[in-house]
């Protein structure tokens, strides 16, 4: 197992790791996440309040007893809308606060490894703890697979082929927007559906892609649901969802 | 390590494993990758004729001696244009034997493994073996991280924020498609730049994003190379390359 090991490498004094876990399934952590995630000073994870951290979840097989851990709890998630004021204000004094908290245990020279689910640079909240560390401390960032990689492959559907342009929409675009951008590409993914399953469904309808479009739920986890999206009539989804469009581009 | 090679897993007889060995760096390989690329009975790649294979390049650490492998040469790569019916007939050629080649080694009761550079699901050449055997014989697809993914996190920047749309490009769309698809996007991800630098360098100036443009080359591997796009004036690029344009979405 030593070429492995090797592999995996080990953490560093004072430096903020930021670490991928991917889509969901353990086995999709890379070799660098699982080699962190063991050997880091403190375990960092947001987590929603009253909840247990998704992302500590995925890593949880590699979690040892009695490992330093550092859960930073969302004071707000889904209660109020991104645009309301006090959203921005308490996520914001939340941030700063969490930054804090990671701060200190850098100074004291400790290794901090921050989970996040899918990839860390891919719409991830760590991003707010590196724009808020990164020009004061060293920071590594863990790629991870991301959702819609896992999703696909656990769908059997290849996302993109030949010269297919890619387009990947947030759910929280209106309903317009999405028909629009839906219309113009050859492969979609549709993130963030929560809420917005309805308006999602008919923009792609309106789209004429409701045939291709797969519905995809904790795609590699417990309870995963994969189904074309012409048979989910749920309005809501969770939290670990998405819609697939895969490209039809060449085939060789 | 009992955890750990609990999650790696093992092969299974007669199924292919597809197995994404993500953007270059082996510690960014899955652990199931991993587990796989030392467990399957044969090991194949896709390589240029006379070189060496990437995908095989990047999970060489972990390739025991006396490993059985099946490398598989293209007949023709970049010297013929992708829409020469001359290409279109060797390479579909040449995927139905290396397609029959696979399916020898399956229906003798073997685990295959087929590494693929990124994700096996995303632009992958493991999608047209994929197509090939995937109604006669069991597949397993695992997925890896994508170029962009390890090339942003090797730039340290952060590429889609809050509600961005990210547009993948390939290099090989004409300039004003190219110019009309950044104009409209937050963020996106150029690839297959390789001939096609000149006129990718063109379309982000027109779509004024030339200050946001981040050149990558050999992200994660050795020789890498990242640069702001202004700087860098070749009009050609290696084969792993590429150029991101982070989102400038919602900062919490």
């Amino acid at each position: 197992m030593s070429a492995l090991d090797a592999i995996m490498g080990t953490a560093k004094a004072g430096v903020l790791h930021g670490i991928g876990v991917g889509p969901g399934d353990a086995s999709m952590m890379t070799l660098r996440a699982a080699g962190l995630i063991r050997a880091v000073d403190t375990l960092a994870y947001f987590a929603k309040a009253g909840n247990k951290s998704n992302a500590r979840q995925v890593a949880a097989p590699l979690i040892e007893a009695g490992r330093r851990e550092m859960p930073l709890y969302y004071p707000v998630t889904t209660e109020l809308p991104v645009a309301d004021p006090g959203y921005k204000q308490q996520i914001r004094a939340f941030y700063a606060e969490a930054a804090a908290a990671i701060a200190e245990r850098l100074r004291a020279g400790e290794s901090v490894g921050l989970l996040a689910e899918g990839d860390p640079f891919f719409y991830g909240s760590f991003m707010h703890m590196w724009r808020r560390l990164a020009a004061d401390f060293p920071v590594e960032v863990v790629p991870g697979v991301t959702g819609f990689s896992g999703c696909s492959a656990r769908a059997g559907a290849p996302l993109t082929w030949g010269d297919d342009v890619l387009t990947v929409l947030p759910g929280t675009l209106d309903e317009a927007t999405l028909l629009r951008r839906l219309a113009e590409t050859d492969a979609s993914v549709i993130m963030k559906i929560g809420r917005n399953m309805a308006k999602a469904r008919r923009a792609i309808t309106a789209a004429n892609l409701i045939d291709r479009a797969i519905y995809v739920e904790r795609g590699s986890m417990p309870g995963e649901r994969i189904a074309p999206l012409a048979e989910v009539m749920d309005d809501f989804a969770p939290y670990f969802s998405m819609i697939l469009i895969p490209g039809q581009g060449r085939r060789l």
